[in-house]
Protein backbone atom coordinates (compact mmCIF):
# COMPACT_ATOMS: atom_id res chain seq x y z
CA UNK A 1 0.00 0.00 0.00
CA UNK A 2 1.48 3.78 -0.91
CA UNK A 3 1.80 5.89 1.73
CA UNK A 4 -0.20 9.40 1.53
CA UNK A 5 2.76 12.12 -0.01
CA UNK A 6 1.47 15.69 -0.48
CA UNK A 7 1.57 16.80 -4.31
CA UNK A 8 5.03 19.18 -4.93
CA UNK A 9 2.73 21.92 -6.35
CA UNK A 10 0.57 22.10 -3.52
CA UNK A 11 3.47 21.37 -1.21
CA UNK A 12 4.77 24.73 -3.17
CA UNK A 13 1.96 26.86 -2.90
CA UNK A 14 0.74 26.43 0.71
CA UNK A 15 2.10 26.26 4.58
CA UNK A 16 0.98 23.70 6.51
CA UNK A 17 -1.71 25.06 9.76
CA UNK A 18 -2.52 21.77 11.24
CA UNK A 19 -3.07 18.22 10.86
CA UNK A 20 -6.61 16.94 11.52
CA UNK A 21 -7.24 13.00 11.94
CA UNK A 22 -8.62 13.13 7.99
CA UNK A 23 -7.29 16.03 6.52
CA UNK A 24 -3.74 17.85 6.12
CA UNK A 25 -4.90 21.68 6.49
CA UNK A 26 -3.19 24.07 4.31
CA UNK A 27 -2.47 28.37 3.68
CA UNK A 28 -2.77 29.15 0.27
CA UNK A 29 -0.29 31.59 -0.53
CA UNK A 30 -2.52 34.02 -2.05
CA UNK A 31 -3.08 37.27 -0.08
CA UNK A 32 -6.31 38.17 -1.50
CA UNK A 33 -8.35 35.38 0.11
CA UNK A 34 -8.38 33.74 3.15
CA UNK A 35 -7.87 30.83 1.33
CA UNK A 36 -7.57 27.25 3.26
CA UNK A 37 -6.99 23.79 1.39
CA UNK A 38 -7.74 20.45 3.09
CA UNK A 39 -5.97 17.01 1.60
CA UNK A 40 -7.03 14.01 2.95
CA UNK A 41 -4.20 11.76 4.15
CA UNK A 42 -5.41 9.04 2.04
CA UNK A 43 -3.09 7.78 -0.38
CA UNK A 44 -4.65 7.97 -4.25
CA UNK A 45 -7.22 9.89 -3.81
CA UNK A 46 -8.35 11.95 -6.77
CA UNK A 47 -12.04 12.71 -7.31
CA UNK A 48 -14.33 13.46 -4.31
CA UNK A 49 -16.36 10.80 -4.66
CA UNK A 50 -13.19 8.31 -4.22
CA UNK A 51 -13.77 9.29 -0.86
CA UNK A 52 -14.39 5.92 0.93
CA UNK A 53 -17.77 6.32 2.82
CA UNK A 54 -16.15 5.46 6.08
CA UNK A 55 -14.61 8.74 5.98
CA UNK A 56 -17.93 11.07 4.71
CA UNK A 57 -18.46 12.14 8.29
CA UNK A 58 -15.17 13.18 9.34
CA UNK A 59 -14.35 15.07 5.53
CA UNK A 60 -17.73 16.67 6.18
CA UNK A 61 -16.73 17.50 9.73
CA UNK A 62 -13.45 19.11 8.66
CA UNK A 63 -14.79 20.76 6.02
CA UNK A 64 -17.44 22.68 8.78
CA UNK A 65 -14.83 23.18 10.92
CA UNK A 66 -12.35 25.23 8.43
CA UNK A 67 -15.82 26.80 6.76
CA UNK A 68 -16.94 28.12 10.76
CA UNK A 69 -13.10 28.93 11.38
CA UNK A 70 -12.86 31.29 8.79
CA UNK A 71 -16.11 32.35 9.86
CA UNK A 72 -15.00 33.06 12.63
CA UNK A 73 -11.53 35.15 12.18
CA UNK A 74 -12.52 37.45 9.08
CA UNK A 75 -16.44 37.42 8.81
CA UNK A 76 -16.72 36.35 4.99
CA UNK A 77 -19.95 37.52 3.17
CA UNK A 78 -19.77 33.70 1.89
CA UNK A 79 -17.44 30.24 2.31
CA UNK A 80 -16.55 28.64 -1.22
CA UNK A 81 -16.17 24.99 -1.31
CA UNK A 82 -14.69 23.21 -4.45
CA UNK A 83 -12.68 20.04 -5.15
CA UNK A 84 -11.71 20.79 -8.97
CA UNK A 85 -8.14 19.58 -9.46
CA UNK A 86 -8.12 19.78 -13.27
CA UNK A 87 -4.36 20.83 -13.01
CA UNK A 88 -3.04 18.75 -9.24
CA UNK A 89 -4.88 15.73 -9.73
CA UNK A 90 -4.62 14.74 -5.85
CA UNK A 91 -7.66 15.09 -4.37
CA UNK A 92 -7.50 18.79 -2.25
CA UNK A 93 -10.76 20.73 -1.21
CA UNK A 94 -10.81 24.51 -1.67
CA UNK A 95 -12.34 26.08 1.44
CA UNK A 96 -12.40 30.13 0.82
CA UNK A 97 -13.00 33.16 2.71
CA UNK A 98 -14.84 35.54 -0.03
CA UNK A 99 -16.00 39.41 0.95
CA UNK A 100 -17.95 41.21 -1.29
CA UNK A 101 -14.76 43.36 -1.48
CA UNK A 102 -12.72 41.25 -2.61
CA UNK A 103 -10.33 41.77 -5.87
CA UNK A 104 -12.34 38.89 -7.34
CA UNK A 105 -16.16 39.09 -6.49
CA UNK A 106 -19.05 37.70 -7.15
CA UNK A 107 -16.71 35.42 -9.71
CA UNK A 108 -14.91 32.37 -8.34
CA UNK A 109 -11.01 33.03 -7.21
CA UNK A 110 -9.67 31.41 -10.28
CA UNK A 111 -11.18 33.37 -12.89
CA UNK A 112 -9.61 36.93 -11.16
CA UNK A 113 -5.55 37.54 -11.15
CA UNK A 114 -3.38 34.71 -10.02
CA UNK A 115 -2.20 34.75 -6.54
CA UNK A 116 -0.21 37.04 -5.08
CA UNK A 117 2.28 35.73 -1.87
CA UNK A 118 1.81 37.09 1.48
CA UNK A 119 4.60 38.69 2.82
CA UNK A 120 6.79 36.78 4.93
CA UNK A 121 5.66 38.15 8.37
CA UNK A 122 2.38 38.98 7.28
CA UNK A 123 1.92 34.91 6.32
CA UNK A 124 3.60 33.80 9.70
CA UNK A 125 0.88 35.86 11.34
CA UNK A 126 -2.19 34.45 9.53
CA UNK A 127 -0.76 30.93 10.05
CA UNK A 128 -0.73 31.73 13.69
CA UNK A 129 -4.06 32.90 13.73
CA UNK A 130 -5.23 30.11 11.80
CA UNK A 131 -3.52 27.61 13.87
CA UNK A 132 -4.73 28.59 17.36
CA UNK A 133 -8.70 28.73 16.04
CA UNK A 134 -8.25 25.43 13.83
CA UNK A 135 -5.76 23.39 15.98
CA UNK A 136 -7.94 21.82 18.19
CA UNK A 137 -11.16 22.27 15.88
CA UNK A 138 -11.65 18.87 14.65
CA UNK A 139 -9.56 17.17 17.07
CA UNK B 1 -41.19 26.37 9.54
CA UNK B 2 -40.17 28.27 6.18
CA UNK B 3 -40.78 25.76 3.36
CA UNK B 4 -38.41 24.80 0.72
CA UNK B 5 -38.53 26.46 -2.69
CA UNK B 6 -35.95 26.38 -5.32
CA UNK B 7 -34.43 30.07 -6.24
CA UNK B 8 -35.88 31.61 -9.40
CA UNK B 9 -32.32 31.67 -10.86
CA UNK B 10 -31.76 27.94 -10.17
CA UNK B 11 -34.70 27.45 -11.71
CA UNK B 12 -34.34 29.45 -14.63
CA UNK B 13 -30.71 27.53 -15.85
CA UNK B 14 -31.42 24.60 -15.22
CA UNK B 15 -34.16 21.27 -15.46
CA UNK B 16 -35.30 18.65 -12.84
CA UNK B 17 -34.13 15.42 -13.62
CA UNK B 18 -35.23 13.81 -10.43
CA UNK B 19 -35.14 14.41 -6.50
CA UNK B 20 -33.37 12.27 -3.85
CA UNK B 21 -34.09 11.81 -0.32
CA UNK B 22 -32.15 14.81 0.48
CA UNK B 23 -31.04 17.07 -2.67
CA UNK B 24 -33.42 17.70 -5.74
CA UNK B 25 -31.20 16.52 -8.94
CA UNK B 26 -31.09 19.19 -11.95
CA UNK B 27 -29.16 19.45 -15.30
CA UNK B 28 -27.82 23.03 -15.88
CA UNK B 29 -28.96 23.87 -19.18
CA UNK B 30 -24.95 24.49 -20.70
CA UNK B 31 -24.40 22.19 -23.35
CA UNK B 32 -20.86 22.92 -23.41
CA UNK B 33 -20.36 20.41 -20.33
CA UNK B 34 -22.64 17.47 -18.44
CA UNK B 35 -23.67 19.58 -15.57
CA UNK B 36 -25.29 18.90 -12.38
CA UNK B 37 -26.76 20.70 -9.74
CA UNK B 38 -27.55 19.55 -6.31
CA UNK B 39 -29.90 21.25 -4.31
CA UNK B 40 -30.72 20.20 -0.46
CA UNK B 41 -34.40 20.42 -0.17
CA UNK B 42 -34.46 21.80 3.65
CA UNK B 43 -35.06 25.85 3.63
CA UNK B 44 -33.01 28.37 4.63
CA UNK B 45 -29.48 26.18 3.43
CA UNK B 46 -26.86 28.65 2.38
CA UNK B 47 -23.34 27.47 2.38
CA UNK B 48 -22.11 23.90 2.72
CA UNK B 49 -21.46 24.13 6.85
CA UNK B 50 -25.22 25.08 7.24
CA UNK B 51 -26.15 21.70 6.54
CA UNK B 52 -26.96 19.47 9.48
CA UNK B 53 -24.57 17.02 10.55
CA UNK B 54 -27.46 14.61 10.52
CA UNK B 55 -27.57 15.15 6.68
CA UNK B 56 -23.80 14.93 6.33
CA UNK B 57 -23.91 11.48 5.22
CA UNK B 58 -26.26 11.77 2.56
CA UNK B 59 -25.26 15.09 1.12
CA UNK B 60 -21.99 12.75 0.41
CA UNK B 61 -23.71 9.87 -0.65
CA UNK B 62 -25.72 11.98 -3.19
CA UNK B 63 -22.75 13.58 -4.10
CA UNK B 64 -20.83 10.34 -4.55
CA UNK B 65 -23.86 9.03 -6.73
CA UNK B 66 -24.18 12.35 -8.95
CA UNK B 67 -20.44 11.89 -9.52
CA UNK B 68 -20.55 8.08 -10.56
CA UNK B 69 -23.60 8.38 -12.93
CA UNK B 70 -21.41 10.95 -15.16
CA UNK B 71 -18.80 9.43 -14.72
CA UNK B 72 -20.85 5.94 -16.47
CA UNK B 73 -22.53 8.48 -18.87
CA UNK B 74 -19.74 9.96 -20.27
CA UNK B 75 -16.25 9.01 -19.18
CA UNK B 76 -14.64 12.69 -18.04
CA UNK B 77 -11.29 13.07 -17.39
CA UNK B 78 -12.50 14.79 -14.13
CA UNK B 79 -15.22 15.36 -11.68
CA UNK B 80 -15.63 18.96 -10.63
CA UNK B 81 -17.79 19.52 -6.98
CA UNK B 82 -17.99 22.91 -5.83
CA UNK B 83 -20.20 25.06 -3.44
CA UNK B 84 -20.28 28.96 -4.79
CA UNK B 85 -23.45 30.96 -4.76
CA UNK B 86 -21.63 34.12 -4.60
CA UNK B 87 -24.66 35.07 -7.00
CA UNK B 88 -27.32 32.99 -6.08
CA UNK B 89 -27.09 32.66 -2.05
CA UNK B 90 -29.50 29.13 -2.45
CA UNK B 91 -27.05 26.26 -0.97
CA UNK B 92 -26.60 24.50 -4.08
CA UNK B 93 -24.04 21.98 -5.43
CA UNK B 94 -22.33 21.77 -8.44
CA UNK B 95 -20.95 18.75 -10.04
CA UNK B 96 -19.51 18.90 -13.17
CA UNK B 97 -17.65 16.31 -16.08
CA UNK B 98 -14.57 17.69 -17.34
CA UNK B 99 -13.07 16.66 -20.38
CA UNK B 100 -9.50 17.56 -21.29
CA UNK B 101 -11.37 18.57 -24.82
CA UNK B 102 -13.68 20.52 -23.40
CA UNK B 103 -13.69 24.53 -23.87
CA UNK B 104 -12.80 25.54 -20.74
CA UNK B 105 -10.09 22.88 -19.87
CA UNK B 106 -8.35 23.08 -17.62
CA UNK B 107 -9.40 26.13 -16.30
CA UNK B 108 -12.88 26.09 -14.11
CA UNK B 109 -16.02 26.15 -16.31
CA UNK B 110 -17.05 29.66 -14.84
CA UNK B 111 -13.71 31.31 -16.12
CA UNK B 112 -15.26 30.08 -19.54
CA UNK B 113 -17.67 31.51 -21.93
CA UNK B 114 -21.29 31.76 -20.88
CA UNK B 115 -23.61 28.23 -20.49
CA UNK B 116 -25.03 28.00 -24.23
CA UNK B 117 -28.38 26.05 -23.95
CA UNK B 118 -29.48 23.13 -25.37
CA UNK B 119 -31.41 22.48 -28.85
CA UNK B 120 -35.00 21.47 -27.31
CA UNK B 121 -34.89 17.92 -28.30
CA UNK B 122 -31.32 17.40 -27.16
CA UNK B 123 -32.04 19.14 -23.96
CA UNK B 124 -34.58 16.38 -23.48
CA UNK B 125 -32.58 13.39 -24.41
CA UNK B 126 -30.14 14.39 -22.02
CA UNK B 127 -32.48 14.83 -19.39
CA UNK B 128 -33.92 10.94 -20.51
CA UNK B 129 -30.12 9.74 -20.32
CA UNK B 130 -29.75 11.15 -16.99
CA UNK B 131 -33.04 10.34 -15.25
CA UNK B 132 -32.14 6.49 -16.06
CA UNK B 133 -29.11 6.62 -14.90
CA UNK B 134 -29.63 8.49 -11.57
CA UNK B 135 -33.47 8.20 -10.53
CA UNK B 136 -32.73 5.13 -8.36
CA UNK B 137 -29.16 5.70 -7.64
CA UNK B 138 -29.48 7.65 -4.16
CA UNK B 139 -33.21 6.39 -3.36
Amino acid sequence: MMEFTLHERLAADTVEVTRWPLSLVLLMNARQWPWLILVPQRPDLRDLHDVPATDHGRLMNEITQASQGLQRLFAPHKINVAALGNVVPQLHIHVIARHATDPAWPRPVWSSDPPARYEPAELAARVDQLRHVLSDAAA
